[in-house]
Order: structure tokens, then sequence, then C-alpha cells
């Protein structure tokens, strides 16, 4: 019997800055923006010395301005130094990750109360190409896939799960209209509209068969997370989220390598790992901040995740079985797809809406008795997830 | 009183390849030996099964070749696939910083058994242009130090260091001979050559007072080393290292902005938070592992770390006391400057001979009854600073 693994941390303050095209904004002016959000969240205050480490999560370093980021990036802005600070790198899964190893550093009794700040500085750099082409995967290598951009990778997943199990784009669709009215109810989100399914379905094709509005936009942002030791949480707030559990686990990073085109393997091991930490299921989540950076995305996590059967995804949403009423709220935030996904900073901007949620504090779209809350961030084209849990009650 | 922080962690093997200029290994080729010396390197065996999760650390993702290096990237040919790994970037302190999170996720309990990786591929592509014009540390903005190198940032505490000291190119001259000497003693170095004092001293200028002996190289290389709960060591060997002490810290990064020339304030700082969680103070310590990416780093660490007063490095060095047979032996394994300085794989390799040395399998360069040993490594020009300590008998 495998011994349990147990992790006595819990979060007591979160803040993320509104996504956007932050024109505006220096990589400083949004980190330091997230941390004094963060600082101000914590309900009974909190003085900044107080803060022993921090973990940064950024994948670009903002393409071209810093290509060397490391963990001074972070210190030296917010006043930190000269505290330790590691940076985490790890494609679109950087913030979970950051925070997991933070996580890791304050279980182990290394320090008591921790920073982690996922930031990315992505529309400074106009798109002259690809996301893929500009983080240059093995560009050179004679089996690179030539041409290929994120829609195209994940538009194979989408044609293979239509072949698999009869999906139709008008699941996909149903995705993006629920995450755009999600979206539209949260002030910090990128996108604040709805869309109806005529638009999603009618919307620019982008990728066979990902339309305009099957895929989630480019965008700055920063967010921001405090972690204590579980037992000292109630000096800061009488509601802290408790870290239930967390995953991490790889897989091949080339479609032409993978087994399936209609599952992520390594989310569903990130997933096992997480729920075994928190001793908890599937059906056990309240609200789940899913990587929809495509619709395809999220339908096929519905099923990674355990929410629901191989190959009942496009019923799921169908059935309305992730809205914000149904027996897991997907993405109450906006998800991907309608927040935004400033790359660093989504793993961690996800743990702020379950922080806002678990709390109560979400507003117009709060879910009824949130009690347990996953994060699930899906990095290089699948072949990095992390899943963490939070819940309003100790493991 | 500040609470005892313990890391009950240990490390039960440890390989690196042969350092150099490696244009026939790939990226693969060259951590895949790390790993497979590393596990061979284990007295009692290890199962590769018995690895549950694993950290890397590497900072350039071997410059043009692969921009978005991620945990897959090692976890995939090393067949360890769908285990987590985390991908840690902290500039030349990414190796180091590495290995430390992964003591963190030991000690908190959540793994048994982890592996870290560090390594660097440099030399595929030439050096057209400067390792901090490479880096590209924020050159659009205004108040970039345009021009600048590594040997010109770091020959601004040289000259400084010698004005407020009294040191001469002649210390640091020393310190170049020393290294050579060490490394013409170990077989996995770069260099292999002893040199003369003359020869440092009349060798091409680099950036007054740095001539070509007192710079590192650029060199392609890998190392491993395997970490386990401390009360499973004697499960793998009868000789373990044990981790005592961990400290990491920041400092502004550009030297425009810096309040001293003549230390590294990080240095003391992770020197200090390490000494600390290891119950030791500097003389203690009977080999330490100092990153002389420079000379006159090294000169100054001796100071930064607390082997002598301040000022007095020039004197440490004349007078011997880093020798093999010194106080403390610095850089037994030739250090940055003879063995290489493969960025991220420099601070696991910097253990890789504390494991040699405190096994008392260090051959010609054995440093006798060598109980305490310390890694030291800085990174962007000494804006993070990570030290590690180990001993033969846990804290």
């Amino acid at each position: 019997m495998p011994k349990k693994k147990i992790l006595p941390v819990a979060v007591v303050g979160s803040g993320m800055i509104k996504f956007g095209e932050l024109f505006s904004m220096s990589f400083e002016d949004m980190i330091v923006e997230a941390y004094k959000k963060c600082l101000r969240s914590v309900d009974k205050g909190i003085d900044e010395e107080e803060i022993e480490a921090a973990w940064l999560g950024i994948t670009f370093g903002s393409l071209i301005r810093r290509e060397s980021v490391t963990g001074a990036s972070l210190a030296e802005p917010l006043g930190l130094l000269p505290k330790p600070v590691t940076r985490v790198e790890n494609a679109c899964a950087s913030g979970s990750d950051a925070v997991r190893n933070a996580a890791f550093a304050v279980a182990a009794g290394i320090y008591d109360c921790v920073l982690v700040v996922g930031v990315e500085k992505m529309r400074d750099v106009p798109s002259q190409d690809s996301l893929i082409a500009q983080m240059g995967i093995s560009q050179h290598l004679w089996w690179h896939p030539r041409g290929s951009t994120a829609p195209s990778l994940f538009g194979q997943f989408a044609t293979s799960h239509m072949k698999e199990y009869g999906t139709k784009r008008e699941h996909l669709a149903m995705i993006a209209v629920k995450n755009h009215a999600n979206g539209a109810k949260n002030p910090l989100s990128h996108f604040q509209m709805k869309i109806t399914l005529e638009q999603a379905l009618n919307a620019p094709m982008v990728s066979w068969p990902l339309g305009l509005y099957d895929c989630c936009p480019t965008t700055d942002g920063a967010a921001a997370v405090i972690l204590v030791r579980a037992e000292m949480a109630k000096r800061y707030t009488d509601k802290p989220l408790y870290f239930l559990g967390t995953g991490l686990a790889t897989d091949t990073m080339f479609t032409h390598w993978k087994k399936s085109y209609t599952s992520w393997p390594a989310a569903a091991s990130a997933a096992e790992e997480a729920y075994e930490m928190a001793g908890i299921g599937p059906k056990d989540v309240d609200v789940a901040e899913v990587h929809d950076c495509f619709t395809i995305t999220e339908l096929i996590s519905y099923e990674d995740l355990g929410f629901c059967k191989k190959g009942e995804g496009g019923k799921f949403i169908e059935e309305g079985r992730s809205h914000l009423d149904g027996e897991v709220a997907v993405n109450s935030s906006g998800g991907l797809k309608s927040k935004g996904h400033p790359i660093g900073a989504t793993g961690v901007a996800q743990i702020y809406e379950l922080w806002e949620q678990l709390k109560e504090e979400a507003g117009e779209r709060q879910v009824k008795n949130a009690q347990i809350g996953l994060t699930h961030n899906l990095g290089g084209s699948g072949s990095i997830v992390c899943v963490n849990i939070f819940g309003t009650e100790p493991r």
C-alpha cells in the first residue's frame, strides 16, 4: 500500500490583474500590480516581510524583451531582494508547476510563507509567426512538423475525436458560448462579451474544425498567490484554500509520436496523482479551471479528468453538465478562451478563480456551494500537464 | 529563535559526462549518458522504476536548437514518461536550484527517490556574439549596458578589488594555475593541462585585468544526481552524501545598480541560509566547488563564503589555503576554469565532484579527510546565487 502523501499548505491570498492587450504596462508593472492585489487580498492582513521565498512561472521571458528572466527578475521589481526566487519553466503549465514546487518547500518545513507569481508579456511583439514557431522547438530537425501551428496541432485532436466518438463542431461551439458567457461576468477577463452558437459556428475558420471562437486569444497578464503552512492559515483569513493535492506528468511532445489523438495521457496521470493525494475523486470536484487553449482541449479534458466517460465529452457539454449550475462548473472564470492565456500566468490565475469561488466572492458567476476546486494546466501540445486541487477544509 | 530547518535528504548516485566541445553529441546523447553513469554509480544498484520524479536544470535550451525545453525534454529521451519533471531556470545557478527544489519535494515526503539532471549544449552555435548578448537581457531598454560582455562585467569587480584591497593580477593568475593543476588530474575536465604563472600573466588580455586564463571556456556537458530520503540512503550505498543545507538569494542584476563591486551580497545571503540549515560554519568546510567563471569570482567568493576576511582573498590564494592540501580545497575538480561551464550542468557537476571527494574516490586529486563539501553557483552577474552543503554524516 503506498504511503499517504499530504500537503500541509494553504492559499491565504491571491490577486490577478485585468488580462488583455496591455501595451501600456511593462513586465514590472504587471507583476507589481498582481503582487499588490495579492497582498491586499489577505483578509486579516500580511506584512511583506513574512514572505520568505518566491517562485516565478514564466515561459517566454516576454519573447524578445528578456530572454534570460531569472528569479532576480521577480525579486527586484517587488522589493524582495535578497530573498530566494526560483524560476520554473514548463511550457503552458509553468504557473501551476511553480505553485507545486513552492508548496513542496512549505510542506518540507523550509519556509512558512511563500509567494508565487505567474506572468507573460505576449503582445509587445507582433504575431509575425505562429506561437509554435516563436517557441522554436527543434525546428532544425528533420522530423520537425514544419508549418505546424497550435491550432493545427489541436485541430488534429478535434478531427480524431469527431471521427472516433461522433463529436460535432456544435459541441465545440457550445464550450465557446459557455466560456464567453462566464467571461462576460468576470471583470478581469480579456473578453467580456457573450457570443451565440451561430456566431461561433460561422466565425472564420482557423484550422479545421477550429474556428476563431474555438481558439484562445494572445493575452498579457499576471497573477499571484501566497502559500503558508496550513496550521498558520487562519491567522491570515477565516477562509483559506487548503492545498489538497498536486500532480504533474509528461508525455511525448510531437504529435507524430503520440499514441492517441483523442486524449492526453499526461492529464490522466497528473489527475490521478493529484486525486490520490487529495483523497478525492472527480465527482467530488465542484469547480474546475480547465486548460481550454482550444475548445477541443476542454472537451477532451472532461474525459481525461474523469468528469465523464471516454468519448462522452460532447454529450457532457450538450447536457449542460459543465455549466455554472452543472455537476462541475468548468471555467467559471471564462477560461483561457475568454479570460485569456498569458502563458506563465495561466496556472496561477486559475487558482485566483478558485480563490474567488471557494470564498464565495465570485459575484455573478458564483458557483453554489463550491467546496472543492481543481486546476488543469496543459503545455507543450499535451507533453506537460499539472493538476492542482484545493478545498475549503484541510484533508 | 528561528525554528530548526532540516533536509532529510541524501545523494546516493551521481554521474557526469566528459565535458568539452561535444559536437558529435546531441542534447539527448548528453543527458542519456549522464543519466546512465549516474544509475551505474549507485553502489548497491537501483531500479530505474524507483525514480518517481525529476528536475532539469538548463538555461539556454541549447540556444537556437530548442528554445522551449520543458520537463518532457528530459523525460522522453530518458524513458521516464509519464513521470513528473520540472524545468528550473535560474541563469548560471539553474543546476543548483534544480537540486534545491528536488530536495524540497523529497523532504516534504512527496517522493522518496528523485533525479536531477543539469545540461547545456553551448558549442553548436558559434560565439558570434558575447554570452550576455546571446542571453538578450533587456537589450532594448535605454539603461542596458550596451556592449557589455561577461569578462567586462566581472573585470569591473577585479579592478575594484585591486583598488580597494591591493589585490594583484598575480593573485588571479595563482587561481588559474591551481585550477588548471586540479583539472589536469580530472579525467572528465574540459582542459587537462597545467599552466604556469607566467603563461597566465602573459596570455592575451580579454578585458582588463582578465586575461585568457582568467576566463572559463564555453563548454558542452551534462551531469546528474539521485536524491532519496535520508533514512533510505544506506539501501543504495554505504557512503551517501547527506544534504545538510541549501540557500538561494537574489540581488540586482545590472552593475550600475549594485551597491558593491567587491562582493556579491547574494552569495553571503545564500551561504548564511545554507550554513544555518547545515548547522556549520565556513571553517567546517573541507572541500568547496566555487563558481570560478572568472578567477576574480573565485577570489571574491573566498570572502563571500567566509573562508577568509573581506579583502583577504588575494592573501588566501597566495598562502595556498585553497589548494588541495589547504584549509579548504577549492575547485579540486578544476572548477569552471578548467573543467568547463556548461551553464545548466554546472551546479549539478559541482555535486558530482563532492560525490567523488566525500566518498574518497577522487584519485590523484583526493582531498584528505574530506567530510563536508559545499557548492557555490553564481548567475546573472551575481543576481542569483545558490549554495548547497553536503556531509558524510547526517545532521
